[in-house]
């Protein structure tokens, strides 16, 4: 039994079958369950659903959704899949909303409301009663206040809390360096978000900020304003330490262990609550499509068995 | 046995071993063997070299284009090696031109020309008797309507028939938006490629248009058209369905399946002749430098064997 | 055993775990080891640290440098562990000074001199006596003309040959073409550094220039001059023959072998004394996490084993 002490680790991933920006590793039903059980091995507990769809993928057939909207088959049920894997291996499962990549994108916001709120509808039915199915994710993105993104939060918030009252998480990002080539500073980030904390205060329960954008000599100035916010407006604090590497020739790949292990002692030393992370299958699984995620595996299971 | 139904399957792929942009496996002898036994084993029954040079780069020592241009030494024959290859699998073998990179981009067709008409002549006298040896591909890429790129492959075309009279191949591509930023409107890409099926009717005998550079939404209305124009003109029509995926930070890397997929019904919907596809060995070959291709060539098969 | 007759072959390569382009294989003390290993098994003798720290990464915990400049933990003493695996492998082990990636940058030469002083000091105190120290290396990649370079070079080169008086390698790069866009002429090129190679006569040893920016074409022309200048001031040549491709969709990834051997054979006709690589244990290890560089060690130990 490998003992945990008093080490902060990561116990929960997105699963990013839907997305933008990491190829598919093409995994049938048969690599999912071999993945599920390395996740497992090393104390996953809570597995997300990064979206449920993605301007025209679906991760499951999704009636609701083609009715407004031009989509391509899913061919296989992913959120079936990943409910049965969370129920076998005893994990949390969240639901991630639809990105339609353009309406909201475009400021028709009722749109992607609408779309989103017949197909939490369509999802409480189709698979609302499953037992791992303990939580709502927001997918939609949000960085810096904008009275548009908070309402869309809102009225989202309070139909998903109506279906189905179980906890409703986010993951935003700081507007930094590495990403965006300049930082905000951390008086402008902590003044955009005590203004959306406050305004989604009792309507989103959790917040995990991304942890990947700004340097690392920044991480925990900002890393302690997002706590300091997330305990005012009575938020849980989780942090999404990202396990790829930014900022290379080659984006994104598993990232260096000791850039992770950096991140995780920072993340410790600020209190949150627990570490989830865009994710475990692509950049830090024994099964990925990557060998630098094999290696990783290994030097996180050292680092665990440390005393 | 595995059946193949009514399915439309991918029965040709493109030999990359002279690229500009896909790196190289490094492959020897042995590992093209074994991936020519894994083509053969989902029905791959056609192998198209995409080119016999490029630029500084040779697939054989020619004496005729050393003559004429710097090139580098070839170290390996790899004509001679995919064409024994070819005969051994049962396959037939395409010899694909020289694309010096320069001279017809420069508008130097003439020099473009003279080089193909001496490399073919050369070609004939060491490989032209060999019993795969049964088509030309026309490498240069064409995309919009160019009254010397018509001539060019007018010229070589004539040249190619009275050196060895076997189909004719081409594979040009539409110029779309995941490549180039706008789309071009279906109605003007029509009317180019009116134009330039016209002028190669008689010339060239199949056409394979690549299918990656257009969004997926739009790729049943540019098949249809790309269709309609090689009935017109008596062309035969193949689809060129690329097993890379387009439109991400690190290009390019095995396609998702369900993006593969989709794109081999839309072909099968318009009825084109035979899938080949750019290519087998870097992005779905279970002997790839590429894990996730061998999850997809997995993903492939099962749908091979479903009814 | 393998016979080497007169090839000239690659017998030192960097090793690379402090990157700003080359993302981390996340290899522990096992990896390492087996890949020392298997350098010895191709007839590496010497390997180099590309540099002691980079910006705030280290090799190892450095006092002097924490001192001065804000730095993370090394968790690990990879200087140790290659000493002790050179040491194991017989091999010569040089050691890279620190790069700050800003001061010497921004024009702060005299920080990023009175660093490495303080560095090296630390370094000779705690390795000095190691057995398989036998080099230094001068990890700032110089290219063109600049006085400032120059006289941070002549002083750190005068304090490295009193601490310890051991050979002092450098491995410029040409201003050229695949990373610049437009190539330095061979004559800007010879006029520089016919200026620095005279400035450092005396101080540093041997020069390794960087084989991979310039055009194939242009290769020889360059090494040519290259070996000219040392040779008038009395260094020593070696040549870098960089592994990975570059000026590819993906940079940077292992290099096609028949550019490789192009390069090592222009390098043995201008005589070279030695080849270096950037790197093995990225781009032609048989552990790499890159398969194609599996098959590239393949490719190499065949032309190894040739006659």
């Amino acid at each position: 039994m490998m003992e945990m002490k008093n080490k902060l680790t990561i116990t929960g991933t997105f699963l990013d079958e839907i997305s933008h920006d990491i190829p598919s590793a093409n995994w049938g039903k048969k690599e999912w369950q071999r993945d599920f059980d390395s996740m497992k091995a090393i104390g996953i507990d809570t597995v997300i659903l990064i979206r449920s769809g993605y301007k025209d993928k679906m991760t499951f057939d999704s009636q609701s959704l083609k009715n407004v909207t031009l989509l391509r088959s899913a061919y296989i049920d992913l959120v079936d899949l990943f409910l049965l894997e969370s129920e076998r291996c005893g994990m949390d499962f969240f639901f991630g909303l639809y990105d339609s990549g353009k309406f909201w994108i475009n400021g028709e916001y009722q749109k992607e409301i609408e779309l989103n709120l017949r197909l939490t509808e369509e999802v409480i039915e189709k698979y609302g009663d499953r037992k791992a199915f303990k939580g709502w994710y927001a997918s939609h993105e949000l960085t810096m206040y904008d009275d548009k993104q908070l309402k869309m939060y809102q009225e989202l918030a309070d139909h998903l809390r109506e279906l189905k009252d179980i906890p409703i998480l986010m993951s935003p990002y700081v507007k930094g360096k590495k990403q965006f080539g300049e930082t905000i500073s951390p008086i402008e980030h902590e003044k955009d978000w005590d203004t959306i904390l406050s305004a989604l205060s009792g309507k989103v329960d959790i917040v995990a900020f991304q942890d990947g954008q700004v340097e690392f000599s920044e991480l925990k100035e900002f890393m302690e304003i997002n706590k300091k916010l997330a305990d005012k407006y009575n938020l849980t604090s989780w942090s999404n330490i990202e396990t790829f590497e930014r900022g290379m020739p080659i984006d994104f790949l598993p990232i260096d262990w000791r850039n992770l292990r950096y991140k995780i002692e920072v993340a410790q030393s600020i209190n949150v609550e627990k570490l989830i992370t865009f994710e475990f299958s692509h950049f830090m699984s024994p099964n990925s499509i990557y060998p630098s995620a094999h290696n990783l595996y290994q030097r996180y299971k050292e680092w665990l068995d440390e005393s």
